[in-house]
């Protein structure tokens, strides 16, 4: 697990408790598995930049955005 | 090859040949094979998000203003 695959998953969490949509719900518009969506949000997996925008339009923002949310993420260094 | 395949490799290279360095110069400084870079550039290999950011971090730039370049491709329609 990587500190950027660890803080992909937690912007993808933020996102999407933000927007009250569960797990379930994601997987349904983004066409991915349930499991496949947790696994990324726990970071033990690392996106592709396919599924990064797929998950980018269900939450209702852009793969930039969500990108950038990362990169800061990671540059404010271990939680 | 998707669409959005193929928009991040023409960035990835529109990039690259703007800083004038080679395929091999990018292998280098991101740790990644010279013909992995090809097949991206080519719009043949779907990108990981951390590759992205290697990728991004080697160009001078983030993997979100990376993607947020890919996006704008993708929305411009096809070439």
């Amino acid at each position: 697990m990587t500190n950027l695959s660890k803080a992909f998953g937690i912007a993808v969490r933020r996102r999407r408790e933000a927007l009250h949509v569960s797990q379930e719900e994601l997987a349904d518009q983004t066409g991915l598995h349930r499991t496949y969506i947790s696994l990324i949000e726990r970071g033990l997996r690392n996106a592709s930049v396919e599924t990064t925008i797929k998950l980018a339009k269900a939450l209702n923002t852009t793969g930039s955005q969500l990108l950038e949310e990362v990169e800061r993420g990671i540059n404010d260094g271990p939680e």
